[in-house]
């Protein structure tokens, strides 16, 4: 052992050596490395009030990135760059996929008026406040450089609600509508933030006039239109290819791997056609969750189920980690020329900007949503607004890629926005995202939480155990009937005629859609019920086998 | 949708015109539609007595190259070009861990003299013959500009089976001995050629004298030794770590992360410090499936199982379009200016110098096995040499990869060496590919097979329902007895005194491998019966809830 470990010394001191054909290498090797090293250090956390995973690799990343300064004596940062075409390309899809397939269908419908007056007027809202404060108070801090176009970039970068980051604050289990509220608006705004940032860097402020808005109108309803059918599309030829082509002869790995391709390439496709991809294989998820999902082997349910999952965990990490490396690039810290009390005012400015410009949206459209709601228990209590305020402060690798995207050129002003979007960034993912957990605890005690939990809790799914399959939803309506009265019988404040009339009016447009679903899509697509349940004896006993 | 299609045509279009900024979200969404009709055709084509999916996914390749040329008017090269970095640190480890992770550990180490002759002399017979036959018969195809040390590394680049397409052409199931080892010595040799090939680089070829023969000899057992070893300790670790640290508290989605992260930072590691990475990761699939894979949760193990074996056939599947498509690089064609018939020359010599040089290993080695075995059931027969010897012939990714690493420097000989290569590779791929099934059924027709399978097939392994739990492997002896039994049984030819003796040695062997395992290892790495069965009915039920 001795002389194989002095050796392997030998070789490692020998490899830092001659850093420029191995930089590959040894950079993936730190990645997973750190990777399995936030997964340990998440896990004994685990239990801990105020730390989640997200600050977690964002610390280790920051405490990597002192460590190569050291030891590489502060020339090597290109371990660390932040590339903005692995985190659009290969990071990105896999975590909102995921949400998009393990989201609790109902709910998100159920608040999809909320969601999306949140996810449009919202940025906009948001948008107009960040660009106009920083406007105002940018030339006073005598930052010069900055032009109209760049006020207004500011605004898309900083109105964008990271979903990642909301992904792991807020549980899906424990605040049902507070997380698809908060989430949802986190993958529409990410469209809205798309076409705002492209209409900013392409449209003439000079001469804007009625026909230029209407243009910017037209591309939004474009976008979310094409965006949502081309995720429904991909989704739905997903679900026919495996119904079709599997039957009878299904392979677990091949129903898999059609899956994760499938999926993958509803992403690019929207990105290739200027579409947004992050909508698109968000609809893909869900329509995979409703029909593919229901398509294939157990093993395969339980495996898409697992895998996904875990891919959008080690993407999400990864993410984090990255960003924190990505903080103590020097060069950028170098570059920029402003002072560090400049430098603090401009970030304190933007910090102030977003809690202000986030504020400014989400009381009075809750207040409006409240008002135009069908169902009382989707109503937003002053409580719950507060979290959704807070929740959605957080900023993070979207607007660093944004932000890398909009200042590429090499100035003293560019570098100095750079760095105050990573200061914003760390400040907003580690303060708030430290102060989440313990809030929501503080606004919604567990037992205050039942009242907020609308959609009862499911019943077990059983077909991971095809013996003891119970037709839930074979015959046209499940549980509909036994969920109303669930809700009647939670109901805490007065139910006036107008809003039972309303409600109803919400269950039917449920009822109408089950009913199409059953005879026109499910015959089609398959979905739980219209598919037999599928064994696989053969090949899962060679498997078996093969472990021996 | 008529307009919609309509901006969509419109943006494709936009999208031809600059191919710069976009090439790889192109490429990607190329790739990864490909992948899709790969898996689709391969499907379609699954009952087929010629074809198998490297096939079809090499054709497939081949044509999307002829398209491409063709809209790209011959310019574009670009979106196809082989990426060495890709392939040794992307697409290799998910396929060579996965490989390790299924094996059939007991015929694997029952052959393990045979595979360890045929991967370590086998790779210097054939390596001899090749590099001999080029130097040889080269001058005399008129072709100038190659030294000795390129003779060498040819004779290199063309011994490596390529294990990727023996996985391919061989199941595991239908003819075990023969998988295990084709496929063993494959994973073998890819030590012996990285050794091998730095040798060729390094070695003064003027004065080798005995110490630089014992040199490059201890440079093999230590890589041999430290790869296999790091392999095992990584593994280990895994087993550790999550036996450790989930107890009580187990988390599909972490565990499954631990699991996929070390396994592929065995790989990286092993290639930092300049070790065989596909020994390594390897060896960390076969413990990771004795100890890691026993200490997860339920839905862990169907999970990693399949999701393994999915990667490994994604990264497969990419492997062989990417070479039909980078076959059509017309670059290197234009480049290499020897003639049509000189080029043909070329690859008809290496092609037959592949198979005498196989040939030469394969029957020699084979004898002298079948004289030590100590099991007459590890005997290879007439007909399994034959089969041993084709199915090894196909030359794939590595042999590509090897060539691009020696031959880089812009030149024509260089050009014209990449080329044959990429057509000896073509046509071992194709012709004796498609010729593999139908000889593997003619030699060895099913009713012959059951002498091959010297393993008996596996009870049905109860771990995945939990409630029917047979303790296997709890009391030390398995079902070892039964097994020699059985065998016994079998038994066709005359049953020597001496054989007996050796058998009863080579079962003592495992017999002592059990009886430490189970004293030493287990109870601290976990395993079968080692560990409680771990049900996981909090997060589980969480998850059913979300598919609502």
């Amino acid at each position: 052992m001795a002389w194989a470990s002095a050796a392997i010394a030998e070789r490692v001191s020998h490899l830092l050596g001659d850093s420029s054909e191995n930089v590959v290498v040894i950079s993936i090797t730190l990645m997973v490395a750190l990777l399995c090293a936030c997964m340990i250090i998440g896990h004994l956390l685990e239990e801990n009030k105020w730390m989640n995973e997200s600050i977690t690799s964002l610390i280790l990343g920051l405490c990597t990135g002192v460590v190569v300064l050291a030891i590489t004596r502060s020339t090597n940062s290109l371990v660390l760059e932040f590339d903005e075409e692995l985190f659009f390309n290969y990071l990105l899809p896999p975590i909102i996929f995921n949400a998009g397939f393990q989201v609790k269908k109902k709910q998100f419908f159920r608040n999809f008026v909320a969601i999306v007056l949140f996810g449009v007027i919202g940025v906009f809202i948001s948008f107009a406040v960040i660009a106009g404060g920083c406007g105002l108070i940018f030339p006073a801090l005598k930052v010069q450089g900055l032009e109209i176009r760049d006020y207004l970039a500011l605004g898309v970068i900083f109105s964008a609600t990271d979903s990642v980051c909301t992904l792991q604050v807020l549980s899906q289990d424990d605040t049902p509508l507070l997380y698809s509220l908060v989430f949802g608006e986190g993958v529409v705004n990410d469209a809205t933030s798309v076409v705002l940032f492209r209409a900013v860097e392409s449209i003439n402020l000079v001469e804007i006039d009625v026909f230029t808005i209407l243009e910017v109108l037209g591309e939004f309803v474009y976008l979310y239109f094409t965006s949502t059918l081309m995720g429904i599309a991909v989704g739905l030829a997903s679900a026919y290819i495996i119904k079709k082509l599997y039957f009878g002869r299904h392979s677990t790995d091949r129903e898999i791997a059609i899956m994760i391709l499938m999926a993958y390439f509803s992403y690019m496709i929207a990105e290739l056609l200027y579409l947004s991809g992050i909508l698109t294989v968000f609809f893909c998820g869900i329509v995979m969750s409703h029909y593919t999902w229901h398509n294939v082997t157990e093993s395969s349910k339980v495996t898409t189920r697992h895998m996904f999952a875990t891919l959008s965990f080690i993407a999400e990490t990864f993410i984090f980690l990255y960003v924190g490396m990505d903080a103590l690039d020097l060069d950028k810290w170098s570059r920029s020329d402003v002072t560090v009390a400049t430098s603090a005012g401009l970030s304190a400015t933007l910090v102030a900007l977003v809690l202000i410009g986030r504020a400014a949206f989400v009381f009075p459209l809750s207040a409006f949503a409240n008002l135009i709601s069908r169902a009382p228990d989707t109503k937003i209590s002053i409580r719950q607004q507060l979290i959704i305020w807070w929740a959605g402060l957080m900023r993070g690798a979207v607007s660093i890629a944004l932000a890398y995207n909009k200042f590429t050129a090499i100035s003293s002003i560019n570098a100095t926005m750079i760095t105050s979007t990573i200061i914003v960034v760390l400040f907003s993912t580690v303060v708030f995202g430290l102060l989440t957990k313990p809030l929501v605890l503080w606004l919604l005690p567990p037992h205050l939480r039942s009242t907020d939990d609308s959609e009862p809790s499911s019943p077990k799914e059983s077909d991971f155990y095809p013996d003891i399959q119970v037709p839930l939803l074979v015959n046209g309506e499940p549980n509909g009937a036994a969920l109303m009265q669930n809700n009647a019988s939670r109901q805490v404040g007065p139910v006036t005629s107008l809003r039972m009339l309303l409600r109803a009016r919400s269950s039917s447009v449920h009822h109408f859609w089950r009913r199409f679903d059953d005879a026109y899509m499910r015959p089609v697509f398959g979905g739980r019920g219209f598919v037999p349940t599928i064994h696989e004896v053969s090949s899962e006993a060679a498997l078996e086998a093969a472990q021996h």
